[in-house]
Order: structure tokens, then sequence, then C-alpha cells
């Protein structure tokens, strides 16, 4: 976890301002959730490794030496993304929701990562979903909208990969994996990106899978990338596969192309699978090139509300990684303003005309910070320059600030 | 704890954009922390009986059946206040930051509460702090820019209590309580809003307090009440304390006072303790008539930096309770540019056109939600109105929005 300085906490502000400005337009509206939420929940909602990351809070009053496992220890714990909590969220309040409801959530969330560079225990989601809508126009627009934010924000450059949780379960089945090794798979497909197609296949053949299996999939990934994203990919599928999917993200890839006005670059891509468990549908991750990791990603996930509710409510998520984000954008030059005034006074001045006239100056527009001095005022203005003023004034006078660098 | 539903998030996003405004003209810089902090520092911080209520986070990989006491099987908790994190913060970065330093964070905070009404287990502070500024202008200056805020979010009436935890150590003292007494005794102290003078009087003397004492300091709580706020104020303490301390508020008082030009009442209260137990100088409160209890408070913590860094820098907070402020506030209109604009489309559109379509109104200022019908439009108009739209349009046809009562 980690401090953000003015400058950084500052810039972050801004990130989020302007995120949600966009997402404002596009009906999306604001909600919180807490942070704590009940672990019954968290660890049942298929988050994949991520539910082995969760921080628990300890029960209160409870004596140690009576307690012989961790879940009597603890009942609550830290929400690892910002999706559990939304559906969570959606079969508390429901009823007082329109339909289909468009939300926009931006917090943090916590994930007991071992500390290495990049990854932080606590980081912060931005986060839109569409809960109730069951067509792909959810998906075309969540990822229509992702892309309008990353233009407004300045991304010079960025890519998005689609995909289709069925058509990965379509293919290992196709390929002869055993139902049961379906998640073990994936998980290795994912890391295609870090180790390569030869990578993934010696890992899937050290992990005990089937040969030929492992051959099958690996021919068809290898024909997936050679076809790119042209009519071609359907022909690299075995034969029997349902192309619905395909034809489905050919449609959302279509309409996000022709409805940005921004070079964009958005494709399939057969490999990719998102961490998540709750997906059930189309997913997509969206990376800027030179940071060797996705800045965000989403996908549907039907079945997860009806698991809180008992009710089925289709629903679909695009969340960006904040930090992420920060770290590939063009820092912002901040905007005081009048100006960043100096204040300065003497402990022998009244506090009451100080402040008057520090108020003054603040509701002519300027920012005004009073700095009281004691002695010779020789060495002030370069320590003010250092703090990052720009304009200086004495009280009590009445004058206007002058620039910083006029030293007397 | 809770959810916070579009209309109540969108209050608070307002509340926040506007105290930031208005700290920001003061110079007040934002920072971030994160949410968890370790237990030492949390558990040494002379934060009272709030250290009592941290919520602690289950260390991770241990064993239960071979852990004996809970300090093995937590290192890390929830902050549960802005100010111990900011002590922290300032040792860990104070060579990054200027002097005086002024800093803005709002943020939630963890406390373990019982359930009960009007208490939450999270909650959210608006602090500001100025660390490294030994005069009584930080005071007056924190205070004023608090009211400003107040003021510019509209709260209508509110009034500032002062006083001086030096004052009340020196009062105690002069009464012959023993130096142990003094928590327990200003814990009894600060319930006197709910339980009158007489029940503080009784409660210290069920609690085996000396008689003579408790008498003693209740003629003085009675003199210094009948007092009021004017001269009297120091012939009502007992001979022998220095008032130093009551010059100070004076000055502060009247600093703050004269300096708004709102109707703003400020007092100095004898009887207000407040109850973290790092307070070294004036302490401040702010309540608003009907609330029942007070919406921020601060004061003087002049030994905490000290403690984590080994350097003592002087410090000085006011902070909000968010939420407390949000209850007393008027709801906020909300303001949607040109509209919210239900863009109705049909299955058989494509997506590429309907996407096209939204985003041509965006860019003319409205807010745009895609709404698929299917089957007959009637009722649909009822529905739309009931979700908040204020307007409608045909998607593909590129006609303008027309208001939603016109049903067809």
């Amino acid at each position: 976890m980690r401090d953000f300085l003015p400058e950084q906490a500052e810039q972050r502000q801004w990130l989020a301002d302007t995120l949600r400005g966009v997402y404002g337009r596009y009906g999306y509206r604001q909600i919180e959730t807490p942070a704590l939420e009940d672990l019954r929940w968290l660890e049942s909602a298929q988050g994949g490794e991520n539910e082995k990351l969760i921080f628990k809070v300890l029960r209160r009053g409870i004596d140690p030496t009576q307690v012989r496992d961790v879940a009597g220890l603890a009942g609550e714990g830290l929400r690892f993304d910002l999706t559990v909590p939304l559906a969570r969220f959606f079969a508390s309040n429901g009823t007082a929701l329109p339909r289909p409801f468009r939300v926009f959530q931006l917090g943090p969330v916590w994930r007991a990562e071992r500390p290495q560079r990049g990854r932080w225990r606590q980081f912060t989601q931005c986060d839109i979903d569409i809960v109730g809508e069951p067509s792909m126009l959810a998906e075309a627009e969540l990822i229509a909208a992702t892309c309008d934010g990353l233009a407004v924000v300045g991304l010079p450059e960025f890519r998005v990969r689609v995909n289709d949780r069925r058509l990965l379960t379509a293919l290992l089945k196709a390929c002869a994996f055993p139902t049961e090794a379906t998640v073990p798979v994936l998980v290795t497909v994912d890391k295609l990106d870090k180790i390569g197609l030869s990578g993934v296949e010696r890992s899937l053949i050290d992990g005990g899978h089937s040969v030929v299996a492992v051959k099958a999939l690996l021919g068809v990934l290898e024909a997936a990338r050679e076809a790119g994203d042209g009519d071609g990919l359907a022909d690299a599928l075995p034969m029997g596969i349902d192309t619905g999917a395909l034809e489905g993200l050919a449609a959302i890839t279509s309409a996000v192309a022709e409805q940005s006005d921004r070079r964009l670059e958005i494709v399939t891509d057969l490999s990719l699978v998102r961490g998540m468990g709750y997906y059930t549908g189309p997913i997509f991750e969206v990376d800027a090139p030179g940071l060797g990791a996705s800045i965000g990603g989403g996908g549907r996930y039907d079945g997860m509300i009806g698991r809180f509710s008992g009710e089925q409510v289709p629903a679909c998520g695009f969340s960006l990684g904040f930090e992420r984000l920060c770290e590939v954008l063009p820092a912002q030059a901040r905007r005081d303003g009048r100006g960043r005034v100096a204040l300065l006074c003497r402990a022998e001045q009244s506090v009451a005309v100080v402040l008057a006239d520090a108020r003054r100056l603040r509701d002519a527009g300027y920012v005004v910070e009073t700095v009281p001095l004691a002695g010779r005022a020789k060495g002030v203005y370069k320590r003010l320059a250092a703090a990052g003023f720009d304009q200086v004034v004495d009280a009590v006078t009445g004058d206007l600030p002058r620039p910083l660098h006029t030293e007397p």
C-alpha cells in the first residue's frame, strides 16, 4: 500500500472527475458500497484466484485460544473487486433501481498480493456496469464508453481485445479436455502473453493434460492467431463449434470501431481468458503499448446477481485499473485560479486582520496561504518558490500580489 | 455499514467537490493514505476510546490452533480516523513536503461500533490540517476555513465551541483531582450535553472520585456557564490558573467572528472535551441546531508526529463528519446538461448505428441512455419517466429529443 502526495492525489482527482464526466453522459450513475462485505458472499462469487487474496477482518470479542479455524476468526473481508459488491448491492436495493441500471463506481479494493513491482495491496478500480440488459448492446456500449473515457483523459494509444467465455469452453470441449480441466487449462492459456504458445504447450503437458488435447488446442490458437481478426477466424475453429458467439463479437467490434472517431484498435483474440470465474459470455480487455499489463477489462456475468438474490438478472461491466491508467497518462498541469499567493504576516499583526486580508484575496480568485514570518525576509522568497508559490504580498497592506521572482 | 444509492452518492459527490473547492482556496492540498495501517501505530497514538474500536485484519497463512493471542493474529488494522494516518504520512514523507503543510483529506474510516441509530461502522471524514505552524494563526484559519465551507455548502445555522486541553488539565489539578483521574473525569464531563451538570456530578461521585473535588469542579463549570463567553469567564476559574490559554481562545474566537461576513456563533465552552487523547492545546467542535450531535471537531495535537518520527512538529486540524453534514443539508437538485434522454432502439437496428446516434446527442450536451424496446411502446413512457428520464427520441431518425410528457 502507499501514500499519494499532493501532486499525485491531484492528478488522481482530475482523472476521477474526468472519467465521471464522460460516463455521466452515458447515463451511468454513481453508487457507493462499503469496503467490508460478508465473507460468505465474497467467497462464493467465483472470483477465481482473487478469493484466495481476501483480507479477512478479525471477529470482535473472540478468545483466540478457543477458536480452532479461520472461519471462526473472521466473518467479513475487504472487497477484492467492485463487481461482487455491485451484485450484492443490486440484490439488496434492486427494487429501488431502474432497469436497465447503468452504474458507475470508483473506489479502493484490496488483495493480499505478495509485494512486487506494479502490484499493490490496495488499489482503485473505476467500473461501469449495465445491469438488466441481456443484449450485446450492453457490451458494445460499455466498450465504447470506456474507449471514449480513455480518449478524453488523453491516452494516446490503446487496444481492446474481445473474446467469449462460451467459445473458450466449447473449444476445450472440442479438443476433448474433460470438463474439470477447464479452469486449470484456462489459467495456463491466460499466461500466453508472457510465456508464448510453446510455453503454454509445455506447461499444459507438464501439468498432466492429454498431449492429444493440448496439441489440438494449440493448433487452434495458432491458426486463430494467423487468421487474425478477419473472416478466417471462424475457419480456425474446430468443426461443430457454434459460431454464434463469434458473430456476436464481430458485431460488437464493428459497432465500436465504427462509432469511434478516434484511432482505436479492437480485435477478437481467441486466447483472451480474464481471471475471474464469474464471466458467462463476452469478455474484454484493454491495454496500452509499453505498459506490459492491461489497464482494464470486463465482461458479461449473467449468473452472479441470481446467486445473491435468487432472481436471474443479466449484467455486464468494464473495469479500469485507476493506478495503471495514471501511470500511462501525461501529468496534468495544475490550475490554481489566479495563482498561488503567499500572504506574509508577522506575529505582532492581529490574527483577525490577517484572516480578513486573506479572505479579500480568496474572494478575488487567488489561492492564499498565510505565511508567518520570523525575523528578516531574506531567503524567504526562495523557500516560497520551492514550496510552489508564484505570487507574494504583505498582509494588511491591501496590496495586490506581485510575482514571486521579484526578490526585494 | 451501508450502501449509497445514486441520489445519495451524487449528493455526496457534490458535497465533496464543494468542500474541496473551498479548502483549495486556502491552499489545503489533497493527499491519500491507505485504509490499513500498522497496529503498532494505530494503538499508540492516544486515540482514546476509538483504539478499542479498531477492525483488525487477520494475518495471512497463520494456523489458528497455534496462535494464542490477538497480537499474533493481526498486525494491521483499518484506520479509525484520518489524523493518525496523517501523522504517520508526515513522518514518512515529511522531507518532500513544504512547511507549514496545509493538507486536505476526504476518505472512509472504520470503527467497530455497536449498531445504533446514527452510528455507522464505516463513515467518511473530511479533514483539513496545518502541520508545522505553532501559532494560533493555525487554529483561527482552520476554524475560519471550516465555517467558510459550511456556509458555502448551505448549512443555514451552526455554532462553534472552543476550549483548551491545558485549561481542562489545570482546572482538574486546581480542584485537587489526582493526575490519573484526568482521563476518566474528562470522559464524564464530555457527557454534560446529554446528562446535564447534575448527571455529571452524580456519575463522578458514583465513580468514586473525591466529593470535594467533584463539587469544586461542578462549581467552576456552573459559574463558567453563567458567565457565558464574556470577560467573566476568567473570573469563574479557580485562583492560580494560568489564563494565557483563555486569552488565546478569545483571540481565536474574535478573529473568526470578525472575518466572517456570515451569521456565525463562536463561543468558549469550558466543558468541551473532545474524545481523542492526542490533543495538547485548543480544541473545537461545530454543531448544527436540531442534529443532536456535533458535525465536526478538532484541535491541536503537537505531540503526535514526534511519536512517529522523533522530530517534534506542531500540528492542528479540523475534521467534519461527512455523513452528519449530508444529513443536515438540503438535497441538491441534479443538473444533467441539456437533460436526460432515453434513446429508444429496437433489436433489428444495427448496434453501430444506435451507438453513433447516441454519440451525436451526447456531443450536443445530452445525457443519453439507449433503451431497447420489445413489442409495443405503450406504457413505456410512464416507465421512463419513473426511471428519471425527461426526454425521449427514437434512434436512427436523427431527430432531436422531445419532452417525455407528450405520450404518443
